[in-house]
């Protein structure tokens, strides 16, 4: 299915302070490829997303126990796309996850950093990858361990950055001064959730890494499982054929927060439709456009099963500069999490 | 022979201050495989402490002159393991040491350091080991060469971690010392000799380095050659048909310090007996126990000829929450050795 | 066809502050080989330039979209030229420029340093280049990265050097601020434009460069396009067949400047045609040995598309030492533009 | 020829304050391998001297245009001599010197050290050599750049250490003033000449260098050219059959200093044969052994073209602990060339 033709031009942002560049949406492999999404609609999605503009596919050693790196993989060689104009990263930290033995297969140490970027390749059968993650803080492994062993990956050209997803801005910044300490080269980029509910990590807690180490943000999530497309403005459908995963998601959300709040956050979002009919867009555009409004954000990563999906998504980029101070106000004030502004000086 | 169903789950440490995991027990090469165990008991042996756990298997390139590592190596490969599942470990300072010029093949220059490492691999069929030692001090090299030795291994990708064993508590500092001076990985862990019997160089003399730059620990001898496991309560057997090497360790013992003394020894390891019934374990379970009750102690390494006598080895893992500070003072009491406790403040 | 008999010795000068060494005139693939020159002309080329004493061969990946690197490797495959007999530098920055897409195979991020240097070795079909240059300063990628993914070429063996073109001082004492800080190697070399009627940046701008970081230059353009030549003497004729892609350099200069000034300039240059007949040299050997007689200069990059051009050229190798201090002044008092003299104390 | 059953136990000492450690007696190439002497003599030599403990083998790139190297690689393998127990050395800095290009296949660039160093290793047929030499200063290039390329070799496991020859003491603690700077490795040893009529350099100059630095020597011509084994005590005879080019070193002596100036100290070398007559032992071994009598001399470095040489040199091992002060004392009184001792306090 070719991209229609109204597709906008996609845009690049820098990946944090480096020079690197990245489509401001970036193609993701959680949950989808090699799991439930069948392989020849990854390829199509992929193909889809790279004709829409789209250089950033992102992987990780757990998802699909494995399998998305290597389908995602197997669509680079279909589709013979050249490697210099691709930007591919995957993540480091669970191992394969289903099955594996855990110890030493699982963490930031030396042996897992070493051994599970070797076994990604492999599945990628790629020479390296752009960026690799870490993906999850090892609060047990020496950030020193870690840091030197990223970048062991990074001067044997096993990877080009390195990066952190869900770490607190703390150990970002102990991470750096390792890498200062020692002359080596930091995480450029970390990768959080990040949309219109869940704002302060990335607004809050991040604000002073963006100013000290040029920390880049390639965000997950952008439209909280689905929930801000509006889809789920009547409730979630009992006998929903919508992925099983998600469902669980969102049961997670009820457990720890209840059905009472759940459906207060659907109303709050079920305000958000009539500003982007406003706007002439749809629910799911506005979400995407208002994260990458945020100048820290350098991609914002999306799943898809089709190809329309994809476009739809695309299509979020040319809605950003519509989003003006008055428009976002009025966001904020339907929101009301807006984290307070990082004071700066008494 | 399959392990016995009242086996305990095995535990796992990590090796100091690293994110590196190995099994509270472990298993060496020393005098046994590749010397008087036959090959096939080897891999009887090696199978059965992967059964039971064990990921962490000890060698050296001296171990029966090299033999150790082949055979060790092979059963690697004839039970199919995953490497990532494994922490491999060999040591450096002896050259293969039956018959080798020792010129150059002996110590801790950078060129035994970088050879010797070369013929481990090869002989263990293996790219990397997790763990390379310096299996002596050599007071002869200057530490910085050693020190950037070994670097060189970790840069090249052949080791992933060194340590040391056998060395002072003052040229381990002096190692990271040089390390940090230089910007480069310290030793992460040390391997001495540790049993009931001989605790002054692990509870006094590093007692500040654990603290300092976090030296893990792997012991070896924790049943002190068999002395702890109560087999020899009324004395060595004349003709026993016992290994002969560990013999002439009793012998040595004998030699320094008088068999008057080392009947007082037996004496009072008689005395542990008691406890180990109480406690409902075997004696050699016991000592084991002791060993790992310590925090310091990454792992213990045992040596088995048999199968059985590693379920037998394996079943101390459980033991070591049975040891209550009360028993350990009661232990304290009959053993009379407990060094004197490091004062850190005046 | 054989060098003249009357050809001068070449002489060879340090790449700055460097052990390298390069013929004090080189040979540029620039517009010329692989674009407007034909193959076997170009091959022609690089014999007579070898056969002179040229040693150093300039390319970039950008010249004639990377046909430039393809053929002038090719000739050293050609004529069985050893390796280390020759200097072979090409550029990074461009990308080979033309129908690439431009996201991230252009700058100086490390992912284009990295893919576009494995890129013209194997365009170039060798091992290593001696210089690799950033063509261009990437203002958009952090400084350290750049340097430090040089640094990585180096360390892989991909380049022996690496220096910069058309970069301002400030950028060059950046780039060995991080070079120091992190201990890593610097730019030895710059390659601005620099001939009789561009002084500025590499008689002013640069000065202090020389003195503190030891900067080579190798310059382009020291005929200015062929207007020092005095071919033009009576102004550009309507129907040239001359390249293209000169005239329209030329008609570029028109257009910031105007006819006017062009005139004038014109009128300048015939004056240095005395000059140069007093010393019985052409105008061009006068534009060249005045480039050379700036001791700052390791070598001058000519483009040429024939043999004799090229012994042309190398003649005025022997025109530096005719360049007395008194015909220096009256070249300065003719072309009206000697910066001031950077004054060093007050 | 097999060694006479007389023959003394080798000696090895430490190469300065590194690790290595070489024979006492080491065999050079210089003049005599792929030169003047025919190859299967040099089979004949390296046999004899590897049978008499000498472990360590010294060439340079330069010695008979290469050939030197190819000689002594063909013995090792023709041997099967096991790698470890050999110490190889070579030295760049000539290039192959004879008939190559001089530009930039000379002096210790960057370029020269790599493109060099590959060369030999090639016509040697090894992976790596023990010690890689600097043969001359070169006062050109940058020592930084020197310092840097030598650490490549290591770092890329082509040298495992690095020295200098002929270079000054000023110069040597400048390459230490880089290596420390920038946390390299430093030269472990300078090859310079040593023998009792040539002190200064070792007795005065490097003093301080032994304590600083820890500078080792293997020095060459411990028999000045064969002047001290006596054989010339009548003179050098008009139609000597002795090789052409050491005839030319005494003749460029006789330019230098005058025939006058060298009857006299041929005088003074006649008045030493009594002394070892005294002691047994001819005068070869006496000026070996007083060589070898400095505890800063690592290795002794002698060329020969029998067997036979090597074994009446290797003598003078057991020689050295002949030389009680007593002795000493009366050779320098001989000589009257003992430089001042270096005061430390003033």
């Amino acid at each position: 299915m070719a991209p229609p033709e109204d597709l906008p031009q996609m845009t690049y942002r820098f990946l944090g302070r480096s020079g690197l560049q990245v489509s401001a949406i970036s193609l993701g492999g959680w949950l989808t490829y090699g799991g439930y999404t069948e392989n020849e609609k990854t390829f199509e999605c992929m193909k889809a997303a790279f004709d829409s503009g789209v250089n950033f596919f992102d992987c990780a050693e757990v998802y699909s126990g494995g399998k998305s790196e290597v389908v995602m993989g197997q669509a680079i060689k279909k589709y013979g796309w050249k490697r210099n104009d691709l930007v591919i990263s995957t993540k480091l930290y669970w191992g394969t996850a289903f099955g594996d033995n855990p110890v030493n297969n699982k963490g930031l140490s030396r042996k897992h950093i070493i051994e599970g970027m070797a076994a990604s390749l492999k599945r990628l059968d790629l020479d390296y990858v752009d960026v690799i993650y870490a993906h999850r803080p090892d609060r047990q492994t020496p950030m020193e361990e870690t840091v030197r062993a990223f970048n062991h990956l990074i001067n044997t050209g096993q990877a080009l950055y390195w990066g952190t997803s869900m770490w607190d801005a703390d150990e970002i910044a102990q991470a750096w001064r390792y890498a200062d300490k020692l002359g080596l080269i930091g995480p450029i980029v970390e990768q959080p959730q990040y949309n219109m509910l869940n704002r302060e990590k990335v607004e809050l807690e991040f604000a002073k890494l963006y100013r000290e180490v040029g920390t880049g943000l390639t965000v997950f999530s952008p439209l909280a499982q689905g929930l801000l497309s509006g889809k789920y403005k009547n409730g979630i459908p009992e006998d929903s054929r919508f992925a099983q995963q998600k469902v669980e998601f969102i049961q997670g959300w009820w457990k720890r927060n209840g059905k009472e709040k759940f459906d207060e956050m659907i109303a709050q979002i079920n305000q958000l439709e009539p500003i982007a009919a406003d706007l002439g867009i749809t629910q799911s555009a506005l979400a995407l456009a208002w994260v990458l409004k945020n100048p820290n954000v350098s991609s914002a990563i999306i799943g898809a099963s089709s190809a329309e999906q994809i476009y739809e998504n695309v299509k979020a980029v040319a809605a950003v500069e519509k989003l003006t101070p008055e428009i976002l106000e009025k966001i904020d004030g339907i929101l009301n999490n807006k984290p307070p502004a990082v004071v700066e000086r008494y």
